[in-house]
């Protein structure tokens, strides 16, 4: 953080977060000024100007064991909330790849619920370079596709089998390894090309008529079973 | 469907749906006047007049084995991607309870992706009144509660104990269980008062920094879970 900007109102209520001698300039404005600094519709009182937040693929990816790779995400609120939900289940980094939705679109950063601030976040033009450099970090790379070859429920139940030590097959160790889940285009899904440098094509098992779900869903169960599959070892 | 109007380009796209002789009546329009029958920047060309999709409590609740029902849900994006993950985990219904965002908005429909045709929803003012009928339809009452007693996680691990004969205890048995999961507001989450109604409130681990999951990646979660377990026994 740079700069703050805060009203009056929202001093008082922003209190814990704006204390310290070596936090940013604090600046008070009035209503007014508030609602010209924000595009909120119910302003929260309180701007802060920041550094912009994104940091090169080769800062991010080494090192991880668990990365959301989007693949030409578009919409904010997906992006947002990918980049929540990578936090909350403990992942490491998200990298947007391709023509992807800006990080510091308001709503992306809105959607993320301050989760941008904690977890890093690479921006990559090149969805196949972004690949290659999980693949090179030592991450298994997992694409999240519907017509995937492995079902997702079928490798939870094994990696929950290989870990109470009922098997050694590959299987059940995969969804424990580090992992890079590549996600595609909420509209169109994954490109084939890009699906086919996956080493696995995981399909979340579809009960009844949807298509299928919802981007940011889809990536919150492939997360979360990483994540439980590799705290369980 | 009891109308429907559509642009001569997109009657060659949706041939398909719109064959047959007791379909709805079809009237072309062009592109202006499609422009002023919908919001959507990029119109799909085809918009349908239909009867309203809401159903009494009374209807949707009794026979359900996995029912979504969300107390003061005010997001329409949360609340169409929620009817949306119901549907493709095998759900039998959504209930809308309380100060709900209208399901026949634009946006609740569009993030349904079609799911609001699929799985029938109610409306209840009374979020009380529903747990009630959810509970009187025999199904269990989790809420999902960021303070909940039990852990996600650990009730999966359970599930799967129990359905491969390791365990009788009644955890293993809670999420194969026909269960209505009650879902909180986006903002200030479940009231006390009605989180303490729930048979079991249910905490989904959170790894990271994040404070909690946004809604619809909560409920993904929880219908996923108990689909899972429902379908292994």
């Amino acid at each position: 953080m740079v700069e703050v900007f805060v009203t009056p109102e929202a001093v008082r209520r922003f209190d814990a977060l704006l204390g310290g001698a070596a936090g940013p300039t604090v600046t008070l404005v009035d209503d007014r000024a508030m609602a010209s600094l924000t595009e909120a519709v119910t302003p929260a009182g309180l701007v802060a100007v920041c550094r912009l937040l994104d940091r090169p693929l080769e800062h991010v990816v080494p090192g991880s064991r668990l990365v959301a790779l989007c693949a030409e995400v578009r919409d904010p609120g997906n992006a947002g909330t990918i980049v929540r939900t990578t936090d909350a289940a403990g992942g490491d980094a998200v990298v947007l790849a391709g023509d992807a939705v800006d990080l510091h679109n308001p709503k992306t950063l809105r959607a993320s619920a301050g989760s941008a601030f904690h977890v890093p976040v690479a921006v990559e033009p090149d969805p196949v370079r972004a690949v290659e450099a999980a693949r090179a970090a030592g991450l298994t790379v997992l694409a999240a596709d519907g017509a995937g070859e492995l079902d997702l429920a079928e490798l939870e139940d094994a990696a929950r089998e290989a870990a109470r030590g009922g098997s050694d097959g590959s299987d059940g160790a995969l969804l424990a390894r580090p992992t890079a889940w590549l996600l595609g285009n909420e509209a169109h899904g994954l490109d084939d090309a890009l699906a086919a440098l996956a080493d696995h094509r995981v399909r979340i098992p579809i009960h009844g008529r949807a298509e299928s779900l919802n981007l940011a869903s889809a990536a919150t169960l492939c997360l979360y079973a990483s994540a439980t599959a590799q705290r369980r070892r």
